[in-house]
């Protein structure tokens, strides 16, 4: 894999493949002594033109177990503030050294920019871009479904896809990344995906995506979901063009108490009982409540321990492009204190 | 060790544990290689959600130092400055990988509260909370007056504690952290302690501390201290309720030349002449004089050195539980360049 | 070497042993496994009191790809910001292990006044001072004039100076601490140079430097320049005191089009044709036009990269001064993944 610039892309074999290495990336985190030194004497610079502590600290602890070094640039205080450009600056980086660029970018489509470029040799990987795509995120997503999978059916979660899974996205799929580049992954692994939101918060063309849509949360509630993905909501969009106050929000589109308890009554379609995912951080009483927000079902920090696995693993697949095979499990012997 | 949280929650013992442990790791620290692989591939979060450089990198090169990875994270620009909450920060932290939390917060009780609450399993140590504590800095003291009453007796400083030193802590206990910290250590460790402070800017309840109160600073420094603790003033404290300005602090508060003569010429009680103790920055001119400030027998930089030690110690302990003795120094061998 | 402070100070020996030192440094760059173990267990603080991300990340390289560790120390938020004085922030930084300091300072002269001060037996490298000097900025770019001009020779650099070359200086001389850095480091090296500058531009003095003036940038291109050097043009010197506004600018002083196409049509006096540098970031349109910028014959992604080499010497040579051979490359074997 040359560069991960958005799920739309990806092929089911590729998709599997970082799904799988993943796993095996997980199985090094879970033990005690967590360094591989598969990325070691090479850089990966964090390029964050946005804020975003959660995503950042999560590529670097990835990288960091890989033992790369980690170069963390951020526009606040930098030549980009200055006004130089795009291609200034990655080029820039990469004379500096670095061999994989993990860009978080305000603008829709950035990151493509940048791989289509030949402005950089660098393995770009797109940690965001405007309201575009977010493939990290949706990879740890399917990566946390599959895993729930493969446990409720005794499966090992190798090889394996969501066939089966019914996943409702619920809330402003417009201005969100996670929600497009989750609904083609979803769909690519064989998962029914709805899309629960009010129309003002639905792109223009949605039709066209691997996805029913309702305007009605309680109705997709209805249809055996097997997770409900609550997405953030950007405050200020609330009392304006897009919707008319957060209360009106939580009322129609939020996880109440009353929602949660009917959801947690009955079974998925696949699994014993419906998980509650979340990208973080949770708006409680927004979004979401309490009890959904502290539920055993709730998935949100097995979702981010997955990210640093899955993050692990696109980071080794770009840098290692020969290596059909992930790193061995480093030897315990020499890396114990 | 679980946790650092508090001085006032330490046994004797355990106290002479993490001093004795800090020892060790000195003496490390004085040779050319500095590396010890004690906690390689552990991960220690530095969430710091009040500004404090110095704190943080004695932190993150006590980590680094014992090979851990470090993230370090701060509100500025994050989740928490969105509102996330205290609990889902630290779930997510350690959903990351943190091994520790190393917290800074505003609020007095954070790091208790965030032990106390089963939220994490990871190791808490207590960077400083409101006004109410900050151990590893009266630790560090601690090892500070150790080593110069041993280095003054001839003894080795291992399992000696501070019975016959007089330290005499000076200037905003009200606020202080510091203060209310090193009360309870030096006490613990047999210490006598003088509280010398303004009625406004003492606290409820200091009559029940294991310490004298004094309204005179010069009262104090005629009772022969071994070492005189400079706590460092807000300025914004001054000209209010609390003080009626700068100018009248240093006069009757300050450690001016006169005083600091007087105090020079006279030995200590145990040492042979009185420290000149500061937990840094010092503010030279209102609290501290130049000559106190720049005097051989100012400890500011023996400080600031020692704290690497003790918090390497520190992390060491809460991190390896088990290991009842400290990580022997690396073989030099493979470790030179 | 003891510290790193002016070129101006630096015998032509000194330079010669630094980009020698730099040269085997490139080539273990060159190579895929990046880590020497050199400064293994030493800390290098990076205290930058001015923002520069670039030269901050091009230091933080160099230093971890000599396994050092790195803390950064920026003023923002930190105690120099509630006014610590520079002597205080030092001894400080040492205290906590700091090996070497590497100093962005706004004042002209900070670096030196560190390093005769007697404050730490910490090794200073100036990053930086005012608009007082840059001497790795200009070993970089001697370094990339080296290399070109043996390359065209068919001579190894090593041990090669720069006879023969001639540079010319484009601009803002009078702020620039890199042309400072430079007229002194390429006059040492051998090489002719030429300042082309308006006359509010310039400052006082400039007579005295080893360089010719002119106040025409057509006429100095006349003169078979082997590089042109385009200095970056602070956007809040236009339309003041110091030039009337940025239009006019360009089209005196800029590398336009016209310029750079008649600039291309020559040979230099030693090399094929004259290379264009830029310490980066580039303002495209105003010092520079996009072809100058995407040239060939533009060196800035080589400056950027020799850039890391440079600093990689220079660690190398003020922390292990009894080194007279830089390390060596590091062992492949048990460096690879």
């Amino acid at each position: 894999m040359r560069h991960l610039l958005d799920t739309a892309d990806l092929t089911r074999a590729e998709a599997l493949a970082i799904l799988d290495t993943a796993e095996e990336m997980a199985a090094v985190n879970d033990r005690e002594v967590k360094k591989l030194p598969a990325l070691r004497g090479r850089t990966v610079v964090n390029l964050f033109l946005e804020d975003s502590t959660r995503t950042r600290i999560s590529f670097e602890a990835a990288a960091k177990r890989l033992s790369a070094d980690v170069i963390n640039f951020s526009a606040k205080g930098s030549s980009v503030s200055k006004g130089e450009s795009l291609k200034d600056t990655v080029q820039t980086l990469e004379a500096i050294g670095a061999d994989a660029i993990v860009m978080r970018h305000w603008s829709s489509g950035a990151a493509r920019q940048l791989a289509d470029s030949g402005w950089v040799r660098s393995a770009v990987v797109n940690a965001g871009d405007g309201t575009h795509a977010h493939p990290t995120q949706a990879l740890l997503d399917a990566f946390t479904l599959r895993r729930h999978l493969a446990a409720e059916t005794g499966r090992r979660p190798e090889g394996t896809d969501l066939a089966g899974l019914h996943v409702v996205i619920v809330g402003d799929i417009l201005h969100s990344r996670v929600a497009r580049s989750n609904v083609w992954l979803l769909a690519l692994l064989g998962a029914r995906v709805t899309l629960a939101a009010p129309p003002t918060l639905l792109p223009v063309g949605v039709a066209a995506w691997p996805a029913r849509v309702t305007y009605s949360l309680d109705d997709a509630l209805e249809d055996a979901p097997d997770a409900v993905m609550m997405l953030r909501v950007q405050g200020e969009r609330m009392g304006g063009a897009f919707f008319p106050s957060a209360g009106e929000y939580t009322r129609t589109w939020g996880l109440t108490p009353e929602r949660f308890a009917r959801l947690s009554a009955r079974p998925g379609g696949a699994l014993a009982a419906p998980l509650v995912m979340h990208p973080g951080p949770m708006n409680r009483g927004l979004e979401i409540c309490d009890a959904a927000a502290d539920s055993p079902r709730n998935t949100v920090l097995e979702q981010v321990a997955n990210g640093v696995s899955v993050r692990m693993a696109v980071l080794h697949l770009v840098l290692n492009q020969d290596a059909a095979a992930p790193a061995p499990p480093a030897p315990a012997q020499e890396d114990r204190p």
